[in-house]
């Protein structure tokens, strides 16, 4: 079984997960099967009997097809129960069992549709089984933290073509979620105001780096942008949990996904991106753990970010964490607010 | 000019370096011109023009050619000085000019060869030259921390084929190298040890995770890889310091990393991969900075991060921080012990 790790010269966890390939000659070969063709694909209708029993459906009205299913990921980085005792930790070396879950969301029964070709409808299905599966995960007390995310190319990690989103739950809040959470909550004690909630006016008020807005949404490329072409996704109304909105903001995000997803292809072709959804921990986590801190759902505000993967994370990023960035936020918006884009929903 | 940037709502700095390329289109250009072959290539022997002029030159016996060349980054990421007074700094974003230094180490005047091609003579000029560079870059006031990092193939990040590293100084500590350093001195001032020759030990004792080791070096996978076949190199002998080798350490590490990298390409074939020295920040830099703490020179132990590109970097480590390895380190440092390499030096 997979095991969360932490060493002794810095607070980072990593997941060992060795179900996920363990022979040197397989790296290569899993880049080669990304794109395996309609028959061979295990996320097409039709090949339903090649994954694990499905977690969620959202059934076609002919009721024998699907528009979006939810189901276990075959090769999961971590698992929903330990199968042992914990093994002792030593002075240098931190271990837990990896204890969580990994699902996959199939998104379309079309092989090669991404976003910017769903329609309306779809785009709200998907975020209603984003939504589903969000709640049903952190109302599980095993798990501290909930991660959804999107890999679309090969060069953003995806492994297959098919579009499909990821849902990671794990037993551990990640250390990056856990310094974004103190930074909100010292911004909370200070103003009794939300961070992001201000970050968001200031960035209205001043401009240049938005790229779209609607009454739900607001959409900007974010003055401290790791990469080119960066942007960030926000609800207008404060909320810090991702699963709680209402249906008049999922059909505001869907044509937002949508939208955005349309400006980069307008600009940068079919170019790999991430998805990510950034949200609270899970508030019925055990007291003492950050989640459990009452102030967390007026200081943390859920967001999107959406990251084109046109840079390498290379030796200086690896080295430092520093990130180089060849183009400036306030230029990225201009063109993506001027990209030639058909069909706004 | 380029500037460091951070955001209201996480602590990261990154590098906004608009010289590096602007046009949305720039992007997937640079990537085709990463082998032009040895007519076209600037870093090649007689393209000596078509580089800015030389900081550094390991001269070949006839007095025309050269071994080792060290030149400005024709496209820096940052600059030595700044060329206009600060930016007032707001509420929200905080922005410093991108003071700095961005050099170039050309290593070998043979166009396609790699660390593992050198022979041991042409190596220990290398590691020369990367000691010379950092010796004057960490005397100089204006910089806090000095990177020196190789990016070898287009997935790890290089931009051109011919075999160089990079060398950048910043005028800011990296927030992760602060991390680290604050881990190393905590250990410190409770145990008056250094947590890295204690660390070394351990590997030693237990042996699982060794590859390699020598009079002057051991090489291990660390217990919390991040990536798979990920390595690193130890002096035996405590140092804080990387420019402060003596020669028969700087003949050792020559070794080590000829022996390591040949190690990878017997295993992975033509593998892209990153090299990172991490070591402490300049001890002349101004009171308060952690640099400045006289405990450091006892508490940190420098040491060198090999980090093949196997696996990318996707959309669940860039939200979380989190890294899936599927690749247990005691498994690789197996497979790489196992590796059959030719003529070891």
């Amino acid at each position: 079984m997979s095991e969360f790790r932490r060493g002794a010269t810095n607070n980072r966890w990593v997941i060992i997960a060795p179900e996920r390939g363990c022979r040197p000659s397989d790296f290569e070969q899993r880049r080669i099967e990304y794109d395996a063709g309609p028959n061979a694909c295990p996320f097409c209708a039709g090949n339903e009997d090649m994954t694990p029993s499905e977690l969620y459906r959202d059934p076609a009205p002919d009721g024998r097809g699907w528009h979006v299913r939810v189901i276990p990921n075959k090769y999961p980085a971590l698992m929903p129960y330990a199968d042992s005792a914990p093994e002792p930790i030593s002075r240098f070396f931190e271990r837990r069992h990896g204890v969580g879950t990994h699902e996959v969301i199939i998104e379309s029964p079309v092989h090669n549709h991404d976003i910017p070709d769903f329609c309306e409808e779809q785009m709200i299905r998907i975020v209603e089984a984003y939504s589903a599966r969000f709640k049903v995960l952190m109302e599980n007390l095993s798990f501290r933290y909930v991660l959804l995310f999107r890999n679309h190319g090969t060069e953003a990690g995806a492994s297959l073509l098919h579009p499909h989103s990821q849902i990671i739950a794990t037993s551990i809040v990640p250390q990056q979620v856990r310094s974004s959470l103190r930074i909100a909550k010292a911004y909370y004690e200070r103003k009794e105001r939300c961070l992001f909630c201000d970050l968001m006016l200031a960035e209205l008020r001043n401009g240049e780096r938005i790229v779209d807005e609607n009454d739900d949404f607001v959409t900007w490329t974010p003055y401290d942008s790791r990469f080119p072409f960066e942007i960030v996704i926000y609800p207008r109304a404060h909320s810090h949990d991702f699963s709680t909105m209402a249906d008049h903001q999922k059909v505001g995000l869907a044509r937002t996904l949508i939208l955005t997803t349309r400006r980069l292809r307008s600009l940068l072709g079919d170019v790999p991106y991430n998805l990510v959804i950034e949200t609270t921990p899970s508030l019925t986590a055990r007291p003492g753990s950050p989640g459990s801190r009452s102030i967390l759902p007026h200081a943390y505000h859920w967001h999107i970010a959406v990251i084109p993967r046109l840079t390498r994370v290379a030796g200086f990023e690896l080295g430092t964490g520093f990130y180089i960035n060849p183009m400036p936020p306030e230029e990225a918006a201009k063109h993506l607010r001027d990209a030639a884009v058909q069909g706004i929903p």
